[in-house]
């Protein structure tokens, strides 16, 4: 199995930040300089990277997200998270950030969220460089 | 070319899943770990990955694509295909898959689906590993 | 620091095809075959791949993305641009390309876009092959 990161997430809808899980696994890879790529092995979940300064832009991302695509829409699929799984795939599984020098290469207010779209629950990541 | 895959989709908007086809590719290059970038050269389909299991899945996510993206919605695109292209950037125009052991490390729900926006049509999907 | 190429966007919301640069770069490093990946170091820009012909369709794209996500829609972020760092994560912060013989394969009407969703601005871009 590739590295895995656990992620622990605490509402239906969640971003957390895993930048430092990500770059403790690069720095015990040793890897110096090359591409890495964050990578969830749900349906329910995505990645992305954004602001991680200011909380309330993942506040309102949540919220833009559960406009876009609310819940209980008349979905035909019957476990009733279908609107996770549209979410999913708006968001994308996976991001891939450059590494140079055994650090990512983020911008300034750059950090890699997990995205749950149907929490709370122990998920995991996947990273590989 | 990198290796291609021919994909045929059967209505204007349609997923396909075709995890079985890029898993033969990567058994045929002999490659054993590394990334798989699956990838879409054209501009009104694009790739995710979500769950294969419940085909309801894939019919909501068309559902909501087409709600919040209509055809016909006063684009000035003269070739009446503006949504197709929009739904394209929006899902994005590839995917990204660990390898590991000559297989695509992918989680238990997980299918990898070619979009097609604009069909039905025969198209094409590069892998390289 | 990885290759850079420095972008000039016009309008708030703003998609420059940047195409040429990346394939300048690539031709620079000397590189015959690999994966090419495209990253904003920005929060509220992001990049992706559409057609490059005719002009309307990034126009109504822009569009699009403005009804998806209007500004000024009762955010909670106080620096009055939460519309352009969600519209960042629907587009993604990067796109990957294959390269082969020194070149990026791109489909026939594919065109590598920034987009800009808080702009105008002197930005930046990635590249890493």
């Amino acid at each position: 199995m590739p590295i895995t990161i656990s992620v622990k997430t605490h509402t239906r809808i969640d971003m957390v930040d895993i930048t430092s899980s990500v770059q403790n696994e690069i720095s015990k890879a040793g890897v110096t300089d090359g591409i890495c790529v964050v990578y969830v092995p749900h349906t329910t979940a995505g990645m992305t990277i954004n602001e991680g300064a200011d909380p309330a832009v993942c506040q309102d991302m949540i919220k833009k997200f559960t406009d876009l695509v609310p819940p209980d829409a008349g979905y035909r699929h019957m476990e009733g998270n279908s609107d996770s799984h549209i979410k999913t795939s708006m968001i994308g599984s996976s991001v891939t950030v450059i590494v140079e020098g055994g650090r990512l290469v983020l911008g300034t207010w750059q950090k890699i969220f997990f995205c749950e779209f149907d929490g709370p629950r122990s998920r995991k990541v996947y990273v590989t460089v």
